[in-house]
């Protein structure tokens, strides 16, 4: 996901729309009953940090779940404080008059299980031995996500979801979502998502953790929060950064641009190998900032969840992970995204088609690669209000 | 580069052909003449490593000049010790009845000026120091690599060459080659090159050299021999060398595939983030393999040359590049190339074209990625054999 302070494109703020929800104050889920993992682990109690917008109706039917990708968290729309320079990750599609509108819907975004913003996870301490899990975190998959956020759901006395949505890893856990909950799901939108990852996209991920793990810092992932692996964090996102942007969305924004010399950072190498480029300097400062906002270990069990995701099971028929779902289906693919492309999302599609479910391939042209989900898109706008729309006809 | 020892596809020896070039004994040319470079530096001589592969004739005008690409050196052809397991990386092209006829040319390949594979490079002693020279040795572009090795040819008692030939890097010396010694080159084949790169190549070198450059045994390029940088130069090469297959192909090869838990190389890291997927093993073999054949400065060192590269120079036109250019050239871009894609080749060719130069842009269909132009390819081969009898035609 794009670190939207310096967005290749920034989504304007909407002229015509009554503003976005405001200011939002996060809030803490603690579930008190143990949580069994996939992998057969226990943790004794966990918390999910979340936001909401909106307001659950009467008949606790107008809640939509919002999954956030790999570095995302549970702040996707408004300000924490009047003061916040920007707001939430995905605050133009949410708010009044917005797509995901909060006159209509009660919407709702959480930190992930595993996660490091405020949700359980490698970084919180382990109330078994007091000290951080770090790598005594079970080990985490997109089910488990999906589970833990199924408990914040029941407690905040929701009955069934209008709709889960999400892009990339979030889109995952939304096809999860109606899988596993088919009960509590009535819509499902995943946007440039896959039923199972590429090889090359469990490469470049293996790349990641490579960087990370291969950092003496990182130390079998028992770091200090004040002094983790810093350096192999960095270089895993500066990598994973280029994936998520087109090679022409990178060429119409940096081209070959040189950097001015004056605007150097502190700790640039110096000599022959000094930051030239205007996109290299772009990366760094991707690099950086999410060191300073997001935990190594999380990063791992993240991207070994979505290693591991795979809807077409052991029989490799992915129509059987439709079966039980009953829920109606946007899948949303970009034409330039290159990690996931959209043969990706339109093979979900069909798979769902075949098992006689309800659902839509759409294909929205973007130069803006992955993370055009996440960006400023008209066409993907319209497609989702006419979704949500087509719940009532 | 594709490490061959696990290439996704392998060569296969051709069974019509009498054989290759056989054993071959590298050789160094010592230049004593101080060189200057094109950042103003001088050395006051170099040593490049060279083989040759038949006879220069008479006229001494059939040589052949092939320039490697950036993890190659000079032994291309045939094995220099008869128990070799592996023949040089670009064997099954050059020999006796292969496309570069060893009965007709005369073929010499010699590392590159700033390599560590035999010619002087940063890991060399400096003559004026005794030391490495590390970061010492002097900015280095293409060009200079390319005016390194027009006093080797020189020395060589070559009149003119045949044709210089190259792939990726290699590609960017045959065209620098040909523009700045137009009285040498008679013919250039570049093969899946570029003109300049685009935003993204140059976003993937800065981030291999992020690893490198953070790696604290790099300690700003002064490290012994023994004690590299090698986790970085690891984690570069793993991450560059997915940009140098193909999706489809590393779907072909490896897909999801689940490697067998006894196959876990010492040194694995135990728990949730051993390596699991065959691919990741395949990388992991690719990253270690680098690091014990290749100099980390020099890669950072090749990787900065090969950002800096830019044929369209200050005026933004290409054709002004082509004007001093006298030989005929064959382009070739192969389909499934994404790093250097074929539209690059293809405006190269264009621009050869609008400057009145006699220039082909061929276009073969391939799964494999950028490395293409180092495995087995019909297709090349006979673009390559045509192109070659055309000039007496």
């Amino acid at each position: 996901m794009t670190d939207d302070e310096t967005a290749v494109v920034a989504a304007p703020e909407p002229a015509e729309d009554g503003g976005g929800v405001g200011v939002v104050c996060p809030q803490d889920f603690v579930s008190r009953e143990p949580f069994r993992f996939d992998g057969g682990a226990e943790i004794p109690e966990f918390t999910l940090r979340y936001e909401t917008y909106g307001d659950l109706n009467a008949a606790r039917s107008n809640a939509i779940f919002i999954c956030h990708a790999l570095s995302g968290d549970h702040h996707c729309a408004g300000r924490n404080a009047p003061e916040d320079r920007k707001p939430g990750w995905w605050d133009q599609i949410i708010g009044p008059g917005r797509p995901f509108d909060t006159k209509k819907y009660f919407v709702i975004c959480a930190n992930c299980l595993g996660g490091c913003r405020g949700s359980t996870g490698p970084s919180s301490p382990n109330p078994r031995t007091g000290r951080r899990y770090n790598l005594d975190f079970p080990a985490l998959t997109i089910r488990d996500m999906v589970r833990a956020h199924a408990r914040l759901v029941e407690h905040l006395g929701v009955k069934s979801l209008a709709a889960v949505v999400g892009g990339s890893m979030g889109g995952m856990m939304a096809l999860q979502w109606a899988i596993d909950f088919p009960e509590k799901v009535r819509g499902v939108i995943a946007l440039a998502t896959t039923a199972r990852q590429s090889a090359q996209a469990i490469a470049f991920n293996a790349v990641g953790r490579s960087a990370i793990m291969q950092d003496p810092a990182w130390n079998q992932g028992d770091y200090p929060p004040e002094a983790g692996p810093n350096v192999g964090l960095a270089v895993a996102r500066m990598m994973a950064h280029i994936t998520y942007l087109s090679n022409k969305s990178l060429d119409s924004k940096f081209g070959r641009a040189r950097r001015e010399p004056a605007a150097a950072p502190a700790g640039d190498t110096p000599g022959h190998f000094a930051v030239e480029f205007e996109v290299e300097s772009y990366l760094q400062h991707q690099g950086q900032s999410f060191v300073n906002r997001f935990d190594a270990n999380t990063y791992l069990y993240f991207t070994k969840a979505l290693d591991r995701f795979d809807l077409h099971g052991p029989n490799e028929r992915l129509e059987e992970a439709f079966k039980a779902m009953t829920a109606r289906a946007l899948v949303v693919g970009f034409t330039s995204d290159w990690l996931f492309p959209t043969e990706q999302s339109q093979e979900i599609a069909q798979a769902m088609l075949r098992t006689g479910r309800r659902a839509t391939f759409a294909e929205v042209t973007s130069d803006l690669g992955h993370d055009s989900f996440l960006l400023n898109s008209p066409e993907l706008y319209a497609l989702v209000r006419a979704f949500l729309a087509a719940e009532k006809g």
